[in-house]
């Protein structure tokens, strides 16, 4: 019996935290996102800790667009993350926190003007993905610290779209050119610099991390030598995977934190670099197995193949159909039972990819059952959409014996609000 | 120079009726998505001409998934066309467009007990997906006329997910057990029938719709004579497709208005199945090639590869990433010039698969180029979502010299609508 977290069974029942999913499931309706505050706190804990007993510079920024719920955000910035913000609306929503200037980092890429401006106004580390944006840049003015987001030319992924870096990668500058970007900009008067890189996606190995942090700082040494520049910061971005499938092991983040370490302050006493901070950017880690959509079996349907119909659609949780992704389903009513039961599950839209999950062994379903479907708290909702007129779900946050709603269900005029004429 | 429609060349400027898509950036900014009214008139007309010269008892019902603004689907309710609906929110559109009850056709699938409802009361005409629901219906009353959808064990569609029917689909009553569902509902008192199938997405075959009519009317011939029931309506379903590539030819509507009606009739004299409506539901192909997303460059980056960055993201239009789709893109200002550049077109989200177009070749692109992003008007704005905090494009419907904001760009505060607290 398999129960991811932040499931456990308490009472002999399936919960978050002090809750039972059904009395979740009763009390705020379904389909709903419930997400767990003492495991997000915990994930980032645990991460923190790990780096920072082996490299006490240690610097956290959420990556916010795993999970742009601002009560998730908030959570994270308690616990003293910073922001890792990607466009004008993430760098609002570190405002609207009272994240200060000096925590977030911008990273923008193919930004227009006006995205530039914003970053330069609201942000004091600025990190470009392309040489060519800092002329554009400056005409807002110089940032306080600026960085690069390099390509180091090798990327790694769980799905094969999401890989951030190598020969094919859309984001930042050739490993080789990396020398010319900052050799620019301390032309044009920066004085104080960063390094950057966004190279994986949901990465289970930790010597993946070692590796690409050697290639970084072996450039970043290279760099401050030859352009007699000190780095503030090197950022090796995020990419800390979870275990979506009950086969896999969760990512060795003790092993992670001494191999990175490691090899990082190493290559700080090869290159002389000081004690430059060493920065991360998950956002996955902390909040993807935290979250939980729930669910209610409206329909079982004997077709040329068994259905489960569920009130949760590719809407709400668009993962299964966009990567062809796994998320592990719990039947909270009947978790004790053997899962034994081929069963498609899919939702209520009219989409033929709307499938959650194909010929899933599972308790024997029926009417009213109630999935939990795990590890949606990273790319759930933000991801999630308005297709064939579905309004989308209603997030709850758990703490211990508290349960507040953080957004509030649409309503069908919602999906209607900025048409003119108005409805 | 291969030039989709509504685009044409206007006083020698790249064209939307009578605005240039310059024009139409300038006053609108970008991203916007553009529709021409007319086209979607032509549409319309060209389909329901094509079927009403061999078969005058035609009825159309436009499948509002396709795109949900209510301007557009209000154009449509001009032009005579029915709805169908899937579910409470296109139901509560129709009602809003003034729409009879008589002209809907509401085909949930999966549906909860409330939609059920929803449906039972708003709908004359209600299409069930599987014999299970017609008891759950009965409680909320009889309709007065009963479908349900048949799934003929076969489908096709240009994509892999794509495919509503055939043994795979989530979709429809297996046609063997047709007969048995009708049967139910006869013995429940049902006095008013119809019959429908759904099994085709984006089709360019005239010939497959013919078979698949063919499958359908033998099926609704066998169970009219063994229950002695009358069909009031056949509904065909949708999937006429639109050519998306350059090399792709429109579907033939006329021959396949002529493949289709011609079975059509013939197995109803074969059946005696009188003087019943051919109903279709199409939405891709009234709407799909009558819009156009416009983007600005704001960037050309030389990375390994060459990379053209847009305003316009894989969250404004999905298709690219969710199912590899191309979509023609034509350079405004340089409609011209010959296409021998081959570049990636990106958008500017942080997401690696946020590639609207692979290594295409273009003109040679530079900063504050306008690209012409064809075939928009289906499946995309009503598929795209607010995914790593963007707001959503605009929405303009362009009427001979007219051009009317039919949706307002979205705000950064509309991101965080339901939240709570509230920012």
């Amino acid at each position: 019996m398999y129960i991811p977290p932040p499931l456990s069974v308490r009472r002999n029942k399936l919960s978050i935290e002090n809750f039972s999913v059904e009395s979740l499931a009763q009390r705020f309706g379904t389909p709903i996102y419930v997400y767990s505050e003492n495991r997000i706190r915990e994930n980032f804990q645990r991460l923190k800790n790990a780096f920072q007993k082996y490299y006490p510079n240690f610097e956290i920024l959420y990556a916010v667009k795993a999970n742009n719920n601002p009560a998730i955000a908030k959570i994270l910035a308690d616990e003293g993350s910073g922001m890792d913000v990607c466009n004008p609306a993430e760098i609002w929503l570190s405002r609207h926190l009272g994240m200060p200037k000096s925590k977030t980092l911008y990273t923008g890429n193919y930004c227009t003007d006006e995205e530039l401006a914003y970053g330069a106004k609201y942000c004091d580390r600025i990190n470009l993905d392309d040489i060519a944006l800092l002329p554009r840049l400056l005409k807002f003015g110089k940032p306080k610290v600026l960085s690069f987001r390099i390509n180091p030319k090798i990327g790694k992924g769980s799905v094969k779209t999401n890989v951030f870096a190598g020969p094919e990668a859309k984001f930042g500058i050739p490993i080789e050119k990396a020398m010319q970007a900052y050799a620019a900009a301390k032309k044009a008067g920066i004085k104080r610099f960063g390094m950057h890189m966004m190279t994986g996606s949901c990465v289970l190995e930790p010597d993946y991390f070692e590796k690409i942090t050697g290639i970084l700082l072996d450039e970043a040494g290279r760099i401050a030598r030859r352009l007699k520049i000190k780095f503030e910061f090197i950022d090796i971005g995020g990419g800390f995977g979870i275990p979506y499938r009950p086969e896999e092991k969760p990512l060795d983040i003790e092993k992670t934190a001494q191999l990175v370490t490691k090899i990082f302050r190493e290559k700080c006493h090869q290159f002389k670099l000081g004690n430059v901070t060493l920065m991360v950017e998950p956002g996955r880690y902390f909040v993807g197995d935290a979250g939980v959509l729930i669910g209610t079996v409206h329909m079982i349907k004997e077709s040329y193949q068994r259905f489960a119909g569920v009130d949760v659609t590719i809407n709400h949780l668009v993962r299964p159909k966009m990567y062809g992704a796994y998320h592990h389903i719990v039947v909270a009513n009947k978790f004790r039972k053997p899962a034994k039961y081929p069963i498609n599950i899919c939702g209520s839209i009219c989409d033929s990819g709307d499938i959650l999950a194909k010929v899933r062994p599972l308790p024997k379903l029926a009417r009213g059952d109630l999935l939990a479907i795990c590890n949606a708290g990273a790319y759930g909702f933000s991801m999630s959409s308005q297709y064939n007129s579905r309004p989308r779900a209603r997030e709850v946050l758990i703490n211990d014996s508290r349960a507040t709603i953080i957004r509030e269900a649409e309503k069908i005029e919602d999906l209607f609000l900025r048409c003119k004429p108005t409805l």
